[in-house]
This record gives C-alpha cells, sequence and structure tokens, in this order.
C-alpha cells in the first residue's frame, strides 16, 4: 500500500471526454502535481495525436493510460472514488467543497479516484452514485464554467498540497505535524477544558468537531503544535499559580 | 477602492504571450475565479479567432482586455505586482509559495496585478525586478511544466478562496473573520500569554509572526474566532479561580 504523499496511488479517471485535447492537457496537469494514473473511460477519441501534443512532457501517461467501457471498471480496485461536480442542488448526497474535503481523502492510503464527467454534461446521476464522496470546485457563482483540463489541475494542486506531497517552499512551511501529534494536543486542550468547566464531559456538545475541522484546515505544522502546547503549559502554570 | 474579496480589483497581466489559445483560456480560467481585467504586454498575436474560441463564456474579457507594449505601462496604476516564477535558484529576491503567500496579497484593498511571463522563457530578471513579490506555483519537483493558463487557473483560484471571494459552500464554511476580529483575538491571547509570563513584552521573539501565519492559513471563521474566545475565557477563569 502506498503511503500517503505518494500521489501515484490516485488515478484520474474521465469519463465519455470528448476532445482528446482535453485528455493530453489533463495529463499534462496530473503530471505537473506528481499524480500518473489516467483512467478513460469510453473516450470518444483515443488515441488522438491532439492528445499527444497537448500533454507535452506527460506523454509517457498517455502511453499508459488504461481505457476501459465504464466507471465500474474503472473503479474496481478502488478504496475511494470522489466525483467532481458543478454545484446543483438536485442531487441527493451533499457535495463539499474540494478544499474542505482534501485534507481527509489526501490522508486515506488506499487506492484513490477522482472522477471527471464529460466537458458538456459531467457525470450522470448513476455514474455520481458509484462515487463514495462528492465534490466541487469553488468557483464564481455567475461563471463556473471550468474547461476540463483546468478542473483536473485545480483538484490535482488541491489534493498535493493538503498531502504535502511535495517538499516544503523555500523558506516556507515546516515539518507538518503527523496524527499523533494532534491526537495529543486535542487530548491536552480537552482535558484543560474539561477541567475549566468549558466542556460537559457528558454532554460534550460540537466542540470536538469543529476544533478538528479547525485544525485540519490548518494544516499545523509540528512547530506550531509545539507553540500551542507551550502556550497551554503558559496558560495552566498561571492557572496553577493562582493567576 | 474596491472591497478586498470582490476580485475585480485584481488585473492578470500576461506578458509576451506566444499562442493567442492560452490567452483565451487564460480569460476563462480568470472569469470562473471571478477576476475580468487583463492585461496583455506584447502579445506575439491578438486579437485571433483561436483565443476567442478557447474563451468560450469569457469572450467578453478578451473584447476589454488592455494590450500594452511594456511591463512597465501594464503595472502604472497597480499598487502591488506579483511576480510568478518557476522554483529558480539564481534570483535575488526570495519566491514565496503562492498557497502562502495569496491570503495577505488577497488582504490588500489596493489595485493589484497577477503577473506570468511567456510560455517558454518565462519573466525575464528586469521583469521580476518590477513585480514587489515574486510568487511560485507549488508542482513536482521532476516535472513542474505548468502550462500557462493553468498556473493562472491555480493562481486565482487560490487568490479567490484565500481572499474568501465567494459564497462559502453547501453546508460548508460560515462567515469569515474580519481583519478586526482577528486583532482582537491575537490582542486578547497576548495580553493572556504576557501575564503568564510566556511572553517577554521587552523581547517577544517570533511568538507574533508564527501565530499570525497560522491564523492567516486556518482562514478563520467568525463563528471559530468566538469558540477561540470561549476557550481562553474559560482558561483564564479557571486561572481567576487558582486551578
Amino acid at each position: 500500500m502506498k503511503a500517503t504523499g505518494d500521489l501515484s496511488r490516485v488515478a484520474v479517471v474521465l469519463v465519455r471526454t470528448s476532445h482528446p485535447g482535453n485528455i493530453g492537457s489533463a495529463a499534462r496537469a496530473m503530471k505537473t502535481m506528481g499524480l500518473r494514473d489516467l483512467v478513460l473511460v469510453a473516450p470518444r477519441h483515443f488515441p488522438h495525436p491532439e492528445a499527444e501534443a497537448l500533454a507535452a512532457g506527460a506523454a509517457d501517461l498517455l502511453a499508459r493510460a488504461r481505457v476501459v467501457a465504464t466507471l465500474e471498471e474503472a473503479l474496481a480496485d478502488r478504496a475511494l472514488a470522489v466525483g467532481f461536480s458543478a454545484r446543483r442542488r438536485d442531487l441527493s448526497h451533499p457535495v463539499a467543497e474540494w478544499r474542505d474535503l482534501a485534507p481527509s481523502v489526501g490522508a486515506l492510503a488506499g487506492p484513490l479516484a477522482l472522477v471527471f464527467g464529460n466537458e458538456t454534461s459531467g457525470l450522470t446521476n448513476d455514474e455520481l452514485l458509484r462515487c463514495a464522496r462528492l465534490a466541487t470546485i469553488a468557483t464564481n457563482p455567475e461563471y463556473g464554467s471550468l474547461n476540463l483540463a483546468a478542473a483536473v489541475q485545480v483538484a490535482c494542486y488541491e489534493l498535493a498540497l493538503a498531502s504535502r506531497a511535495f517538499a516544503p517552499s523555500p523558506g516556507g512551511a515546516g515539518e507538518p505535524a503527523t496524527g499523533e501529534d494532534l491526537e495529543a494536543l486535542h487530548a491536552r486542550l480537552r482535558s484543560l477544558l474539561v477541567a475549566s468547566g468549558f466542556i460537559d464531559p457528558e454532554n460534550p456538545g460540537r466542540y470536538d468537531e469543529r476544533l478538528r475541522r479547525l485544525a485540519s484546515r490548518a494544516n499545523l505544522e509540528r512547530e506550531e503544535v509545539r507553540l500551542i502546547h507551550g502556550i497551554l503549559e503558559a496558560l495552566s502554570r498561571r492557572a496553577g499559580s493562582g493567576g
């Protein structure tokens, strides 16, 4: 099983793509973000010279792309599929904004699929039902028409950053906090808040869910977790000394 | 002066673009993220039918695009320009990762420019020197060749989310905290930490910078700021009661 952070475990599945150029551009977009596995469900034209031309340095992804007849086949070996959809009101299960969803998806270690529909019609309801999660990319409410390859680019970029797949930026981010770091922090804060009466342990409410959501969005670094521990330590010391 | 969050104050400047199709795709990418002002510095071909074709529903941006001869002209009315560059080691001023830089750029209220160079050669050193900030988009270290329009797409997406330019997602994020909310939170936390001895007010160190960086990355909501105030209140009460 591939480690999280290694995006080679993530496939992009393009369903019923009309324009071969979009397949090539999507392959290039994937490779810039460290993804390699392209699966094409019933493409209208493939292979095609326009796909090759637009793939630029990512022609290797086209050469190893898998072509299948149905989405079911494409997802047979996947632990989780995320279906991408424009914002719609007629869907039965909720569509999450990809920025919010990507950290939890990126944290899964199994083989994943990001699924994109046809340029004009998107994914059908039946196809969406085969995806355990539905995601939308935040766009201008007055014009949300992302090109297919542009959607693939943003989706892969977001997943790569949420997974911290790349080395930190020059002078930028530090070592990411681990799940263990975060659990220890949550546990310490919780025990302080129970002691202070802020949380009723019998009836904790949504406190935990809200703080976890905040923490996952912040992509905390280890150094920052240490800083927060230091702050809590200082505030507890103050409490111990009588304020 | 436009409010932050309204991305109509942000121009995209494309310098010496070779392929008119990329101009059209960049216009579409901009419009999906709520940007409208396109400035073209010495484009090789413009106007051009291929630009129109690839702009799709964003042809209005091409119609109102401004064509100028030099980057200096393009930036004359801008308060801040961000030059985008692939990661390079030979630049004099530091290149920040765009995800880290976008929140502070998005918080500026004046007219901004995002500047992108030629498809093959990027921005020249002289052009980069005209940009107050340099940014890079995180990519696969083994293949970082973003298509021009793809770079524009990711850059605008990141700025739109950092600026909270769009309504929150369905069932997703709440109302964003304002600068005033955050200042009040920072001030309260700081005074508690000074009182507890964690911060020496004569010599505060990098504490403030680190917490501000964390907070800006977390894109705090007002509700979350209230939650953190509640936590600090509870911990102070505990202190007041002697622990």
